[in-house]
């Protein structure tokens, strides 16, 4: 099977081609891709097949010629990954499997218009949602936080320096109250003031990761909030680079880095 | 630049076949192919390259045409990697480098010749070496532990029961006498008797892996001294797979699985 690999600030991807959309795979052949060790290794999967009737995800959007079969590396399905679909458009792009710099792309989550700004790839993430003040704690320490939804929940802690930032201890899931997150949540560490913050974040289900796309937002608009702003741009450090986060009235961009490392051939 | 992707028992490598031998790898490249999330992801390298006078490495040994310069995955050199070189020998026969089922492999540890047992490979690993009767602890627990020397350092500590091996917490370095082992040591922790045991194991310098070949041997050569036997075969559980050790009154062979997964070109 031909495979590419890619990643935006650390947060990577096996990505199929499928041009006929006639292949689709199963769960355990994902888990195998993305195990570290004995497959590839990633994040997720990027199964790139044509989106046939794309207006029946989203009739308001302009037409997306490829859909985006967005895979967990344990197989499972999911609507939306904000580095993945950045990456996916590197991909489309190098491919020349679409042309022009702004790339409709079809997902479960809707149509995403990913936009290439410089080197970088911007996507529209749709807007926050601010819910209430909660705290998480790790060892017994405890840190004030903020709920955000970005489709997905997110709790933002404010830390007080970096030291303290660089010693937490995010091998296990912080504690946090379950009875505003009953589904659980993205925990993220923030240190810094708008315009410019640097994080670390435990996701949920996975555990430390070197970058989240819906935290990365989130973050931003905590950051600008605390700074008595409602819209602005907030540069975010992420464990595996930097992204720009930009909130307006209506929604958030998510922009940086997507790039392709390798492509090839794998027995899986 | 061409790779290729393998592992055996989950200690995975990238491999770089460099037929004339003219093209070095700096150890910030090796790194960046190494690096699990923004590269192709590795435990180490294998850089294939001619052995021009392997003679004059070990006279005593059949001649290799192949010299494996191992790295580690922060691109600093190695003498030698038991998984590594049974993966290297899987790589010469399937490129058709070498052919026989006897493979003599060149290492900065010397010569190694490895053997194609069935659809396994087995590697002359030398003898084990019994030092003093130690012990690690972890969070206050405590358990005894026979140290052994593979060339590099081992500390292998019985546990009682499976459950107690399941719910170790080895994302930290388990304590140990600093002045039994002043360089570090590598702590297997196991439970069964020979012929057959489960580890897992908290790798100097590394944290848990997911095998490790010298580890397996002294493992195999405790477990049939517990036995009261000197000599023998058991076979090792690691967390990616199942190793047969075989402990000679002058040697051990360490055999198991090695697979190439994936093929392409790295643009690194």
């Amino acid at each position: 099977m031909d495979f590419a690999k890619g990643h935006g600030t650390g947060n990577d991807f096996v990505i199929v081609l499928d041009r006929a959309g006639t292949r689709p795979l199963e769960a355990a052949q994902v888990a195998a891709l993305c195990d570290r060790r004995s497959g590839l290794g990633g994040d997720g999967l990027l199964r790139v097949v044509p989106s046939e009737d794309s207006s029946a995800l989203d009739s308001s959007s302009p037409p997306a010629k490829w859909f985006m079969d967005y895979r967990n590396a344990d197989g499972s399905i999911a609507e939306m990954c904000g580095n993945g679909v950045r990456v996916f458009a590197r991909y489309l792009l190098e491919q020349g499997l679409v042309d022009g710099e702004e790339i409709p792309v079809a997902t479960r989550g809707g149509i995403k218009t990913v936009k290439v700004v410089g080197d970088e790839f911007s996507v529209d993430m749709g807007p926050a949602s601010f819910g209430p003040a909660s705290q998480a704690s790790i060892d017994g320490f405890e840190w004030p936080g903020q709920a955000v939804s970005m489709g997905n929940p997110h709790l933002v802690c404010q830390l007080g320096d970096a030291a303290e930032l660089d010693s937490l201890e995010l091998h296990h899931r912080p504690h946090y109250d379950e009875t505003v997150f009953p589904e659980g949540v993205n925990v993220e560490f923030v240190v810094g003031e708008a315009p410019h913050v640097r994080m670390r974040v435990h996701e949920r289900g996975v555990g430390e990761t070197h970058s989240c796309g819906t935290g990365a937002c989130a973050v931003a608009a905590v950051a600008l909030r605390r700074a008595g702003l409602d819209t602005g741009v907030c540069k975010v450090d992420v464990p595996g680079g930097t992204l720009t986060v930009t909130v307006t009235e209506s929604t958030i961009h998510l922009q940086g880095p997507a790039v392709i490392v390798a492509e090839g051939t794998a027995r899986i």
